[in-house]
């Protein structure tokens, strides 16, 4: 009894999402939709599938879930339809760049009784489930500070940026959601600042910035630090540590091998590994599998449009704190 | 098009390779025999594919290669009757425990001009191989001498080490294959000592050692030290440096995640990957990879029945040293 | 030719002093002072010298330079006698919890022309000092953004913190001068945040916090976020990482041996040097060479008493913005 | 009460030995004696000492213990003169390079019941001793083999190695000593082998090699092997690691910083300590600790002459293993 699952989306993530359904032994990938014919075309013939438009995916009977990797500006529309045919969803983060929009999204989810899974794939990655693991077994006692570091290697194109929602929705949305796993807390109050260090026309054509510092103080005290930087020189940089009162634990990179070299001038090892697809493989694999498991019933779901929903608030609050240059105060 | 191949064997090894050969894209996995009629049609059912028998898998012409999983002593028979029925052979390490059965199954593969790859799946681990070809390209100058650490984490029953051909055949094959990869050279004189250490049962009862010391000249006057053990109370342990004459190169074990943990005590991290099947499961892959690729044509075989022989030789030598406890001249 | 020093404070940091004085073949330990006569007289009998009251030591034309190691109330009355009396100073952090105070002793020392070494000692430790010497050799190119962690391993008693001016003038004092250094920039905003997490009394009874996370924006836009704890049960961690626009530089722990342990259950390194007085033993020999060579001539003064006075404004913004829950802004 | 020491040898190892007594509180360094006037003038009017001659230094009723840092041929004699003047010794490796002479001079000490400290001062490296002491603890269980890497940066002039001994007797003599303090065994067979690889001229004008493999069987069935060569091109390299039966103990290099630099091209970290002089400074004042503790009755001699001549045997046996190419066996 296989698991049929459809593809709306036949870019670069739509491609790993729909590659690793056709290798997994327990889906059948019933078929691939794209809103330009020739690339849906190319990767439903690589992995042995068809191509279906939205309405045939939707109105088919025999497909339980919907995995939405198309663009951003249609995931919300896309969600509310899959779920209301009476589909589940794993959707690629964000939810939307608009938080109203997001939260009316999260209302129909909630209301059709799907699962809504958002894809924060750091969550799947072994080091940093495995610290999760440790952390809640309580292996270094209550957690007080979480200090993260996220680089890119490079940044994208400046056209891209200008569609992206900004730095803090498009990159720190996944940090938001580190954040708030890690800690298991809420925030209460936010503060970021950033620059614009790379390339200027980061700033002149986007408005946007590239190296970022934020800090949130939790309802219970407890503290966060993010930095993130679009530009990396060594590669994709991805470490976080959490203090806790009886220890430390530390999320380290992932290197390609484990060589080791000593030269006349230094000892080296290999960068991490080079960008998300390749530091992500395991946890893309690791979050369908999950995803797999939630519509078998053997698993609930771990990470939900709520939680899509309550990044987008630390994102949103972001991006106010550094264009006012003040702290952000939630709740009340 | 695809390439059809079929597995000899559904015992644990049997199984690693007919898994990948389901999954992967470019093979059509034609079918599985095995001398017990259950091992078989359960594998054959959980990947899709039909039992079968030696002969009929031999006597099927649109079967390119034979996967050689079965028991060690079938391996030279297989192979012979393999080759001489035009199939390409990938067989597991050893090519037998008798070095004149493996020396003449060797001229039979070479007079039938078949690829015959032997299992040897280290040189395909990432690590390896890149240290491998960080060494070809000269990285550290001339190659000098070779220290290798070789330890398992527990011994096998004593019933199997009874049949097993003794540590040097059973374990080290592997390691003396290293050597002679690595080092890129042959012995002139090799040196074995051991002892029955972790397991009085090994000697009493197998006539067996369970850690060993082993030192090879070579031709050129290089340097290689091998140390294993069966026992290693924290997991598999599979390393080897290179000095050259401009530095030095090390290939360190691979670990399930990257959490670093700071408690009161010390600091800490994962131990290494367990055993074999998590080590090498990238190897094993890269090996078939390597295998469809030199029967398409594209690659060039990279260790043949040849490298098994004289891998074989080596640990006869070693052997043959331990029980006479006196060093052992290669040549003329 | 040796330099006679003298030293004023018989306590923890006096001691290290006086004995690294006592112990160095340039310097003439002329004799200790303490408001105190029986630590006086103790230090004096075990290092071979006097015990000499400040008077003493300020009429003592033979004495070239003072070590001021007493309490902080006292730093900026014994600076402006010292620089009065034509000596030169190595006094320890703060020069004053009072700012005007702290600028007044500037100017004085700035009016008698004499040397004035403020006692932050990372500046001088090999793992620092190394990483600073790189960073100015251009090795990452721009620096971008610094990342501090700055954890004790325990706090000390709440008594004693009631005096310390608080967390930012007491502990973040040194990260508020690595910062300086580091970048080698000034700061145009600061945003200070904290929490009482490992000890109610200290909020209670000190009116202090324990865990901080400080964000600074420069001049020119560079990032720098601290995070401190007064309490980390693995030891005192003191590192730092700067990224810049070619790559990135990390200092990192210094541990007391290189034993690596393979256990059962995890591998596993010492943790790190235990406090500050083992951490920075080679620090406090290098600062102390620092302050001969000055006096000597042979090198011109690193760290002065401005430094001190910045890294004091930058305390004080801190506490500001801790206690108002707002970003402090400079300059103008 | 300081214990007073006097010093023959006023080269290298003199030096340092020379240095360390002048700068401990609880040593009087009497005097410096060698062979050349001038050394020992310069040394000793750089340490604030006399210069002595030999007869002085025995005459001297005040002096307690002889530091002999003299050239190797000379340490026998001087061994059994000092002891028959009633001093204590703390002499250098090797006790001499004739197994015979060293044997009498172990018979003199014995019989004159002072003691006689031999310098293998890896057993004071912080790493080294740490290790043992774990081990001892019973950490990892039983020990079971030991794996010896012992690299020098580069070898020393033709003409220093024409007098050496041989590279067993020269170079792996500390080794020696290492393998019989970690296993706490004995040899029961030894098999070492050899090359000359970094340079002709060391087999052509010294008879020797550069490049070693050693391999010995204790009496209990423990295994050890050493790899040793004359040339790292990445400076001082000085390991080695236990096996157990519950774990492995592993003592690495020294750092000279924590620095870690990301680059476009590598992750990279400092180079082991340079070489014996930067790598064993701390043991060498450990050492010296060591022997005024000895002297005062505070400590038991740890590493006597008894352990130089073990050391020897097992340097001669490793000499005549190479030189015949055959295994040698000890014991009756």
């Amino acid at each position: 009894m296989k698991t049929s699952l459809a593809v709306i989306g036949a870019g670069r993530i739509g491609q790993i999402h729909a590659g690793n359904a056709a290798r997994h032994p327990a889906i059948q990938l019933a078929g691939i939709a794209d809103a330009l014919p020739q690339p849906a075309a190319e990767l439903a013939a690589r992995l042995g599938t068809r191509v279906l438009d939205v309405e045939q995916i939707l109105a088919d009977r025999d497909i339980a879930g919907v995995l939405i990797c198309s663009s951003t500006d249609t995931h919300a529309d896309l969600i509310q339809r899959a779920v209301a045919a009476g589909k589940h969803v794993f959707c690629e983060k964000p939810v939307d760049l608009d938080l109203a929009r997001a939260r009316a999204c999260q209302k129909a989810v909630e209301a059709a009784g799907r699962a809504c899974l958002i894809g924060f794939q750091r969550r799947f990655d072994p080091t940093f489930a495995a610290l999760k693991a440790r952390l809640d077994a309580g292996e270094i006692g209550t957690p007080e500070a979480l200090t993260v570091v996220s680089r890119d290697p490079g940044a994208p194109p400046v056209a891209y940026l200008q569609r992206s929602g900004g730095i803090f929705k498009d990159m720190l949305i996944h940090d938001f959601d580190i954040f708030r796993w890690i800690l298991g807390d809420e925030a209460a109050s936010l503060y970021a600042t950033g620059s614009c260090l790379t390339d200027a026309a980061i700033a002149r054509e986007a408005d946007d910035i590239d190296t970022t510092a934020v800090t949130i103080r939790t309802v219970s005290g407890r503290l966060c630090q993010i930095h993130t930087s679009r530009r990396a020189a060594y590669g994709y940089d991805q470490r976080f540590e959490v203090l806790g009162s009886d220890g430390m634990l530390q999320a380290g990179n992932h290197r390609p091998t484990e060589v080791t070299a000593f030269g006349s001038a230094v000892v080296s090892t290999d960068k991490p590994e080079h960008f998300f697809l390749q530091r992500y493989e395991q946890a893309y694999r690791a979050e369908l599998e999950h995803f797999v498991a939630v519509l078998g019933g053997r698993e609930t779901l771990r990470v939900g449009i709520a939680d899509g929903v309550k990044a987008l608030e630390l994102a949103d609050a972001a991006t106010r704190s550094w264009r006012e240059g003040a702290v952000v105060h939630f709740g009340a």
